[in-house]
């Protein structure tokens, strides 16, 4: 048998968080909270799971009452036209099936997708897996921001879709109205998708405000706008996620959706469905992060061997250390892992070229007393 | 936006679940129980809901425990060596997602894989989508078991894979140690590999076994093995299923489930581990189908227009109608649906080329009272 993804190896995050199990380390690794969703939330789920009539399939694009609900909460946080349960919206299982899926609906082999790089590490093989070949375009370091005119350069009549990702992932980078514009007009007249990962749209910090492709008009009528219910209510292991996207765009993507998994959790959906309506349990996240990137970086703020980069969104802390010799930031990861007791993300992890600034990712998406212990830790270093 | 697979509508299921609901038709179709999971797994899932840190990202392969609970299972009953946890068993987002996995890893571009027709209606456009070729070779009328010469004759060097599906749905036909033993003798010494479809394992009527491929030492060295929580434990709504294979094959489908789904939620793996060591909970299962089957069997024996078919296993019924002139199948159906109110699956949907038995499928996962008012209604036809 000769593998389809032969320089595929386990994804970052799960070789992170077994070496961190192994090591009795503290997981600042792997992207998810070590507290539980809201009480609310695992009740509702609770409830619905002894419920009789909700433990067989959901219809394959979601259940419907919970597809009315995201596209009420969509309109309402956008101030965009609601997006139709019917033909717009579909549920997932996770963000990450919703990625999957988009892919493997629209990319044929030999299209191009571009990327913008660091990248979450499944975009790459899983556009390949499809026979597309990802384009990779670098963000400008340090504030990981996208250079338009290497985007516009990079731009040829074989381009599929762009990936984008904001808040972004691992830098907590976010794009502004104007960046959307600009790709707006990059995109106009051409047949060029785009696909926009905005599982943290409801970390933004410092006052910003996330902006979402849906309120950019050039780009809504060409995206699928991912979102995802683990990041934003605490619960990563629920894997419940969706895809909004024109009828045309959403049509292909349910039918992968009905081969891949053809339908999510139907008790989960429930739960979900009956907690949305609620704004708070999202309108309080910016400040609940915030504090939790503060407090981080408040207590590495004199550590002699980090230096902290902004992190205006997502839950993440990018760190430039002071080598040790010619270390890479993957050796480091692991000794930090090993003999700090501390485990991250090697960035490099996220580039296709290993690419290495000499950086890690540490999740802040913890209890406070855990990045106190962590800081303690790093200290010891 | 030109589909990558322009002539695939939305699977029958769904229709018919769909028109069903519209009509306020009994819902024979679409294959799921209308009763609910046993009590004590639905009150574990409502409690590892409520269980604090259980409801982040699993392990990408399946909680260890459950995959401990699949191995032992699996060893105590087909009497084979005990599949290794860490390196032979997947837990995935349903039975769904462990075939789309298997197709995704190991079809190339131009690779034949061969299918038993009738079958599983998603089969044939999962493989295309990784630009493989079904070639479909039929099952033998009426008692729908495989022709090996025709299978013989049907594989060439390019056959990467043999889809099994046993016990057989629509038909319920059960493959035989004989069947095993000819298809590993066909396959010796080719590099074919094999997907066997055991979703029904537990199914299996008239003191007849299951026979499984992990029993014929020259299949299970080449071959995934399916098989799905949600038939199981009459909860096809909670999308849990799990891939048995070889290290190495596995291997391949790990790399594919980590950027299709990447983890499978986590309460849900927890409330299965819980009950999986209580074998009553499906060695009762066919004496509790068997029953249903009897019973509608019974019911539709005098029907004028209705000629039962054998169904040994599975829990599916198909039947013989008589034509109102020159009506297809799927016309047939709907007009069941619609003027007797019992929707039923016409069984051209599991040809590839719509070929047309006269055959329907009744769904008898439902309770006795269900399956009477629909013999009531089928019998006003
Ligand atoms: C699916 S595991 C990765 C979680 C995550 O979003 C991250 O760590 O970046
Ligand atoms: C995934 S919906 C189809 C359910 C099923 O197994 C069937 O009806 O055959």
């Amino acid at each position: 048998l000769v593998s389809k993804l032969p320089d595929v190896g386990t994804s970052i995050f799960s070789v992170m968080s077994q070496l961190a199990a192994e090591c009795g380390a503290i997981n600042l690794a792997q992207g998810f909270p070590d507290y539980d969703p809201p009480r609310v939330l695992s009740e509702a789920l609770a409830r619905h799971a002894t419920t009789p009539g909700h433990q067989q399939y959901a219809p394959m694009p979601g259940l419907p009452r919970l597809r009315e609900q995201i596209s009420l909460k969509t309109a309402r946080l956008y101030g965009v036209p609601a997006p139709h349960p019917d033909s717009e919206i579909t549920v997932t299982s996770g963000a990450t099936e919703a990625l999957y899926a988009v892919l493997a609906a629209v990319v044929r082999p030999g299209d191009e997708v571009l990327v913008l790089e660091p990248a979450y590490d499944l975009y790459g093989p899983a556009i390949r897996l499809q026979g597309g070949v990802p384009v990779y375009v670098p963000l400008r370091l340090p504030d990981f921001r996208p250079d338009w005119d290497l985007v516009a350069a990079a731009l040829t009549p074989r381009t599929r879709l762009v990936l984008l990702n904001s808040p972004h992932n691992p830098s907590g980078a976010v794009l502004t109205a104007d960046d959307l514009r600009t790709l707006g007009q990059l995109l106009d007249n051409t047949p060029t998708l785009v696909l926009s990962d905005e599982v943290y749209e409801h970390m933004v910090f410092d006052g910003q405000q996330h902006r979402s492709v849906l309120q950019e008009p050039a780009l809504a009528e060409r995206s699928f706008v991912l979102s995802s219910f683990g990041k934003t209510y605490h619960a990563t292991g629920w894997k419940v996620g969706y895809c909004i996207a024109p009828p045309l765009l959403t049509a292909e993507v349910r039918r992968v959706h009905q081969f891949v998994t053809f339908a999510v959790s139907t008790p989960t959906q429930h739960a979900l469905a009956d907690v949305l309506p609620d704004p708070e349990l999202y309108t309080s996240l910016p400040e609940f992060y915030q504090q939790k990137r503060d407090l981080f970086a408040g207590l590495l703020r004199d550590h002699t061997r980090f230096e902290l980069l902004p992190a205006p969104g997502a839950y993440f802390q990018l760190a430039r250390y002071h080598r040790i010799s010619s270390e890479d930031d993957v050796t480091f990861a692991q000794r930090l892992t090993r003999e700090a007791g501390v485990a991250v993300v090697p960035v490099s992890a996220f580039y296709h070229d290993r690419r290495d600034h000499g950086l890690v990712r540490f999740c802040f998406a913890k209890r406070d007393e855990t990045l106190i212990a962590a800081a303690d830790r790093l200290r010891q270093l």
